[in-house]
């Protein structure tokens, strides 16, 4: 049995990446009715995480603020140089408001989008906290819509370098997640990553699958506040190995793009030999590497420049412990 | 009988919009591969239209080039200040090498794609050049691909305004198209706008699309310039009426998407009564126009800044005159 603080304090982000758009036209709707984001037991906060980035409909204005969040940054937590990146400054802002210093909140919801095809993505990065486990088993069970959930809680040990050959793979440092995110901010956090979404564009489907995942959320959160005992439980992550970059040129510009029937298939087995890119000049590169693989983030607009064709994953079964709020 | 004068120079441009990436990724090939689209009856030149642009992966540096192909601009042609727009510089550059003054091209391809779900659109600018609409009739019946033509000829005397109530509907000046394109400095020009692909993705599906477009366009004018005889024969186009705008609010900010039942129906009857778009709030707003319209470029990226949520057109069938170069 696992036991769990009370939850007090709920915030729900967008527009931490600025052209996300669901988040960003969920939250601005939720400043103007906070109501419908309400529940008895804790207070919910929305926030437009990167305003500026908002306004200019761009992933961010300097830097990646969902990488800001670091001992590093909070070194300046009096006083921020004027010249550091604009997301330097609101991450200090976000974590004084938000983080243990200032209002210490209970949990955060981050909305993000991805152009790959990964429909209702549930992010975690840990496989030990159950009350975040317990909320995702929630909305993978209780939602209505299907909810893949990718770990990103560090691999080290899981790390296969089998296939490395000829394409570019990076380990986790050059990646997209870990402890300097957002949702780290608070004791338990949860990234919703919902696509496929181009950037700068909001779809309604995606807009209410959003919405959907959100009041799931919270409906847990206050069933969990009111005593309610969830038992214990397996969960089906994605847990990250490495990632896998396009096949590049002399000049570091792509030479390949991801093949037509990789292509949308977030989620599913990638075999050795079967096929992964394909060149400018038509033709097939297979996966060679000699396991099966889940890719997920496939063709992420936001990743060419970070050298992510796509995240490899493997399919794991984590255990649950049975919860309940802490008296 | 229509006549054209045999074609000497084809330039086919990709990235005039920087972030549109098969154009981009099509043209960087061919510029190491010039053979692949060499035929013997023509010189055929590939040329990034945008290069900072293309660098950047963003749509423009300063403006968007594909406005700046006008009078006002050439009136700069020997001394272009400095401190007019990038796309200023380039257009004028453009235009010096491209255009009437310079090597006087006879055909410009201009490659680019759209977040909407628009398929392989033609896009043509007149309903009277027998040789552009000869070729668009070529692709349609010989490319193997199905086809929309986008018709952006001034509709003055087609306009009808009856549906301009509730929603915002603005002049065709206020639009995407013109005379001031980039296709418009050679004496025939087509756009290849390819859809859905997000801003910054590059999907091999619609790159093996476009590149197949391009090698028809090229086998149809050399079959031209060889003497071919095209007969007579219609083209089903959609032409250009107005455009619509997202509901706003006091804020000029969106209160309402395209409803699930438009997303992604381009070049299908929209009826009166049918859902067009769905509020924040979850309210359906109908079409009320009074009569039958095809929408295009449903929820495009780069139109929301302009205040475009779709273009309305009419379906009209076109006579196409028969075709022969002039001797
Ligand atoms: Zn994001
Ligand atoms: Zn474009």
């Amino acid at each position: 049995m696992s036991t769990a603080q009370v939850v007090r304090r709920v915030a729900v982000f967008g527009g931490t990446h600025g052209n996300e758009m669901s988040g960003v036209y969920l939250v601005k709707r939720w400043l103007q009715n906070q109501e419908a984001i309400t529940r008895p037991s804790f207070l919910t906060v929305p926030c437009i995480a990167n305003p500026r980035a908002v306004e200019r409909c761009r992933r961010y204005i300097d830097v990646n603020l969902n990488r800001q969040f670091t001992p590093g940054t909070f070194q300046y937590c009096m006083d921020v140089p004027s010249t550091a990146p604009y997301e330097v400054h609101r991450a200090v802002e976000l974590n004084k408001k938000f983080g243990a210093a200032g209002e210490a909140f209970d949990v955060i919801i981050d909305l993000h989008n991805t152009t790959s095809n990964m429909g209702n993505c549930l992010i975690i990065g840990s496989s030990t906290d159950s009350f975040t486990l317990q909320m995702v088993r929630y909305l993978v069970q209780r939602s209505g819509l299907v909810c893949p959930v990718f770990l990103t809680e560090n691999p080290a040990s899981h790390v296969k370098m089998a296939d490395t050959r000829s394409m570019g793979v990076h380990g986790i440092e050059n990646g997209h997640y870990g402890p300097s995110c957002l949702r780290s901010v608070s004791r338990h956090g949860l990234c919703l990553e919902l696509g496929a979404q181009p950037q700068g564009v909001l779809l309604a489907d995606i807009f209410l699958r959003h919405e959907r995942l959100v009041h799931t959320c919270l409906d847990f959160i206050h069933k969990f506040n009111q005593g309610e005992l969830f038992p214990k439980e397996t969960l089906e992550v994605y847990r990250i190995l490495h990632v896998v970059d396009y096949p590049r040129n002399k000049d570091n510009d792509l030479s390949a793009m991801i093949h037509p029937e990789l292509q949308d298939k977030d989620w599913h087995p990638l075999q050795p030999g079967d096929p992964m890119f394909l060149t400018l000049d038509g033709e097939t590169i297979k996966y060679e590497g000699d396991s099966t693989i889940y890719p997920a983030f496939i063709n992420e607009a936001a990743y060419y420049e970070k050298g992510i064709a796509f995240w490899a994953t493997q399919k794991e079964t984590l255990n649950v412990n049975e919860l309940q709020v802490k008296n």
